[in-house]
């Protein structure tokens, strides 16, 4: 199988969800050559604003190597990740992102990746969701137990 | 209870996790003044990447109230959510973020929240991990099978 195989099956995988009542989103994981995982979007069958394609397939990828890192895994996804899913690809440490449809074509059919890139760079005050800083100095008393921790499982 | 009490049960939650083994990170959801979920970082021991505190009180969240959307629900997290994190805050359509700790304090004990921060808005050519646009054209057919489909549940 080349690049071209296993978007075809992440494009399949996005017209099957549809189908099944789900988004139209697919995703892939391939390790050494081998399909180790894929998904689909399930965000409103299974109640989860986080199960995008691209997260249920890292999840499902780390479920199988019992392994909180993709290390030498490519993603295939249907569509151009999101800022969640591609943040998520980089905690999984996943090398390279092969996309098809463009976050501009997921907004063109009412999609707000598009709307959440623009809004990440923002300092927190100017976002469309407010946030506010309290009680920092109570929080760092769990930093400083992590760095004072010996046995730790960095990540 | 008010906000400081939120935030100080957000910042317990952070102490217990490292106590057992997970990272330094913990988070409440309230909605109307209770407190409807809860999570805490365990990336490393439930090998998953995407169990960052913050994503992990929203999937618990939506599970108990049955819908995949938080709306008219705070959040407060132990530190300033990571872009993964901060996304699916606008996916699930919660209202108000309360963080402690900053992207900055989590940099200096060795996570890479700010990192991704500086990755996300880059062009895809510019980021660390490289990506590729292919078969654009036949994934279209997913997003039209989107648009024509009139029983479709909208997120």
């Amino acid at each position: 199988m080349n690049e071209k195989d296993y978007m075809k099956m992440a494009i399949e995988l996005s017209k099957k969800s549809v189908a099944s009542g789900g988004g139209p989103f697919g995703a892939v994981i391939v390790k050494d050559g081998k399909v180790i995982a894929t998904g689909h979007n399930c965000v409103t069958q299974h109640h989860d604003p986080t199960a995008h394609a691209e997260v249920s397939a890292i999840r499902e990828a780390c479920q199988k190597t019992g392994d909180f890192k993709l290390e030498g895994c490519q993603i295939y996804s249907s569509c151009e990740p999101c800022p969640m899913c591609l943040s998520a690809i980089y905690w999984a440490g996943i090398e390279k992102i092969y996309f098809a449809n463009t976050r501009e074509d997921a907004k063109n059919i009412g999609f707000d990746d598009s709307f959440i890139y623009d809004q990440i760079p923002l300092q927190p005050s100017k976002r469309s969701i407010p946030s506010e800083e309290i009680m920092r100095n109570e929080a760092q008393q769990a930093f400083r137990m992590w760095e004072d921790k010996d046995d730790k499982v960095e990540y």
